[in-house]
């Protein structure tokens, strides 16, 4: 069997996320049927993680086997022919049988952005979370730090009952909602008003991303004060963290092997 | 009667041009409709010129007579909450009533985005030009450059019948089809992959900036020589140039006054 490796660009917008459900819009589901079209048998793809309803992805990764003898460069050119114009392929290669998409990642990355202008844009509306209120982004950016490290990341969890991913390396496995965050930052380009909340990390629960961007904006508008990001973190309580930011900022930009 | 001039951003991807038209969704009924909900009175609005279905706008200028009396900065609150997330309104200020969107302005820039690169993207799909194929960018920046100064543009005019815009101060007006270009050019941006065609001139034939790229995009891939871009003007026959360049690339990005 041949195992091959997708890198896929998405515009999470009209989708019920990432994963396969049934009578409804999503990204595997339309990859599936695409790749079905082509290699003439069942297959299932593995996401290297799922992706929640409205959010976007720059450079997803995806693997599925098939005995289908196709050149990866026809492969690329029919999948993109039969996707919709929001789901793009990128690349198309042929990997080991061994490589798992999910379990054979080291690290995401994933940047939130936040439009800071008084106006919205009619230009990037599906793609930033317009927020028009004071903000400080400097004490956003100290909060943003104070992530970094090992941490049980309870207080961030999208929602009690909820699944989350477990970390991508099993072996790493500490405790549930324990995640390793290697980077954890703000950048802000004025010219722009496109404020960004960068993150990479070995793995992230349900929300998680979007939780912290909601703290970090309570942080930004003075309602917290950034080392109050520590205190969220021994409570291991939801409630104690922000609310969950819009869908729409969110974006996986890269997936690392 | 106040003299309220507008500035306007919009995607132009989901309606008919600029223009009022009867029964179909265009900016400007959106913009009447929605000012006319706030003054409670019958308003005209006048455009610096009309864009075509599908052509964007960053920063397209209007103005409109009320004798409304509500404050410039409750105005802009006012008409963001009841246009479509589409069209945004930028600034609303009270200017002399003697000024004029149309008959006032100096000139005008457009800017032309064409996605070069052999897979489209799910995120700019909306506000380029796809072209996947080989291209020569120094060609068509040679090309560009033929075009400034005053030509008649008969040959780069939307098609027999069409009814063009006279130029932007009718004072000037030489000949049907005599527009003066300032500026005409290509800028490459190779990280992006995102070739721009940039021109500022005193005014526009109907489809002439998409005229004038499809005939670039002959330059680019060989079929035309920068030079021939002198003979199709001369020629006045809109045979002799390309194709009219999808509208999607298109946007109206100032208005000089």
């Amino acid at each position: 069997m041949r195992n091959i490796r997708l890198l896929i660009a998405y515009d999470g917008t009209d989708f019920h996320g990432w994963q396969r459900q049934p009578n409804l819009p999503t990204i595997q589901a339309c990859l599936e049927s695409a790749i079905e079209k082509i290699v003439a048998e069942r297959v299932t793809l593995y996401g290297s993680g799922r992706t929640d309803a409205g959010v976007h992805a720059l450079n997803q990764v995806a693997n599925f086997k098939t005995a289908g003898n196709i050149p990866p460069a026809n492969f690329l050119k029919a999948l993109n022919k039969l996707l919709p114009s929001t789901i793009r392929v990128k690349s198309v290669e042929d990997v080991e049988e061994s490589f798992h998409s999910r379990y054979d990642a080291r690290a995401k990355t994933y940047r939130y952005r936040i439009l800071w202008a008084p106006i919205s844009s009619p230009f990037t509306g599906r793609y930033v979370h317009h927020y028009p209120y004071p903000l400080d982004p400097k004490a956003m950016a100290a909060g943003a730090r104070h992530l970094e490290g090992e941490h049980d990341f309870t207080s961030f969890a999208g929602s009690a009952g909820a699944v989350h991913e477990p970390p991508l390396q099993p072996s790493d496995d500490r405790g549930n909602n324990v995640r390793t965050i290697f980077a954890s930052r703000i950048l802000w380009r004025p010219r722009t008003s496109i404020l960004i909340y960068e993150v990479r990390g070995n793995g992230f629960l349900h929300h998680m991303v979007r939780n912290i961007v909601g703290t970090l904006l309570e942080v930004g508008r003075g309602k917290l004060a950034p080392q109050d990001v520590l205190k969220i973190f021994k409570a291991r309580d939801r409630t104690r963290a922000g609310p969950t930011a819009p869908a729409s900022g969110l974006c996986l930009v890269r997936v690392e092997y």
